[in-house]
């Protein structure tokens, strides 16, 4: 990142006390500007649109899997990954002040936060679940109607920020819960610990033709850290393969990998070349 | 499937009319007696329960990719794949009898089924886009609630069951729009015509794993077709591997390949091995 001592602002998806701001503020500290943008479409233009020097998208949870539309939206934007952080993620149930577990009816979250607390539910089954497009949003939501017997799942900063009660902490069913968000800019942000590359690639409809492109790695001892496959529109039952590997842009042996893989196909892209995210390491 | 002349069950996830159901009636017939499951889990417990005989689970859409809820699933059941089908997902307007187009103000529906809409939500930037548990499921609602200002996305069947009126038909953003079923039942039905063979991996967390994995597989000419991969709860960002490969356990090679990949890794299961869908074909 530049040096500017100007303040830089981030882009993440969700409103103000989202776990992606979280993140974005773990990852660039408290003088940060965090701007939120209500959905992933907008998100991923928010550089191109000037109103962020970076975006800060969810790429990855460790329970949920894969983030397909920022996989997608990935690949039509033109960022570059130049960092990823990883945000350790617990789940609250929050009810407006005045109000106890006992007089909840309704909790409301986002689809993936819901099914991130299923013994709460098994345990609470006169409590109807509610889908909502966002966690920090869900909150707001419920403080404003004001109403006791509604509640919301969201994280502790959501609660701070709105003026909601904490009812019950940790109702996630697994304490191993993590989302890996990547950082996005303009273009790339060369850096001598880089350690991680990642590319999307397209192969021929073809027998054997992802076995031999990742063999063009495995050759040179380089390893496959994540491979993810997404639908093309279009064209049934093609996929693009997004492959996250243990090398990066500075290592030679790397760059003949990619050299070896254009001769196979035409479509491929490199996503970013960036420091894998190691605990406690904050600021670039 | 049995030559038994008693009724089948299948059952699918959804409210009647759902495209589920839609799905299980083309692969068995009208004939077939179809059980409505309100949840994903009901409908993997479903044969357990011997509330039906099979069961009907989405695995992918063209678009939106893997349904990842149903791969967890299948690996937590003792299902068998025994038959796939493919349907062609088609989106219609709904609205109550006596709404016109310029009534609505709030649209419901999957998420999923809101999202495959993008380009009706952008040219009706007015109306607001309420995520809802079903597709057909909302259909019944918007009627039961009998408000004209409610829409809802869903299949023409479910606007035939509860008595909606399609104000606008294809409002899908790409035609090319399918999803993949898989029919899943106690125990295996091996078949002569048996083409696919579907497994699940779990891989030691070692540099070139996955590669030499897939090389069991091309080394015998036998072509990978979907590779997907699944976070493995407890165990941050290391992943299980679902393959479908164009083979089966009628093919002498692939039970040699399975017996070469277990000597690798202990971690592995054949999810089914089973016929692959052609167009046009129905009834066992």
């Amino acid at each position: 990142m530049s040096s500017s001592a100007s303040i830089k602002r981030v882009a993440f998806q969700g409103e103000p006390g989202a776990f992606s701001e979280e993140a974005a503020i773990q990852l660039l500290g408290k003088e940060t500007g965090t701007v939120p943008c209500r959905t992933f479409e907008a998100l991923f233009s928010s550089v191109a649109d000037d109103i962020a020097d970076y975006a800060l998208a969810p790429i990855e949870n460790s329970l949920a899997g894969s983030v397909h539309k920022s996989y997608d939206l990935l690949l039509e934007s033109h960022l570059q990954v130049i960092r990823e952080t990883i945000l350790p993620v617990s789940h609250n149930l929050i009810g407006i002040h005045g109000a106890a577990l006992e007089d909840i009816e309704t909790v409301e979250s986002h689809p993936v936060a819901l099914a991130q607390c299923e013994k709460f539910f098994r345990t609470h089954p006169q409590i109807l679940r509610v889908p909502a497009l966002d966690t920090a949003g869900s909150v707001r939501e419920i403080v404003l109607a004001r109403d006791l017997s509604r509640g919301a799942i969201a994280g502790k900063r959501a609660a701070e920020i709105y003026g909601g009660k904490i009812l019950l902490e940790h109702i996630e069913d697994h304490k191993e819960n993590y989302t890996r968000f990547l950082l996005l800019a303009a273009s790339p942000e060369p850096r001598d610990d880089a350690d991680k590359l990642s590319l999307v690639v397209h192969l021929e409809h073809k027998a054997g033709a992802l076995q031999r492109a990742l063999d063009v790695f495995a050759q040179r001892g380089i390893s496959l850290l994540k491979i993810e496959s997404r639908p093309i529109a279009g064209h049934p039952w093609e996929y693009r393969f997004y492959l996250d590997l243990q090398t990066s842009l500075n290592d030679r042996e790397a760059v003949r990998a990619l050299e070896e893989l254009r001769s196979c196909t035409s479509d491929i892209r490199v996503l970013g070349s960036y420091p894998s995210y190691k605990t406690g390491t904050r600021q670039p």
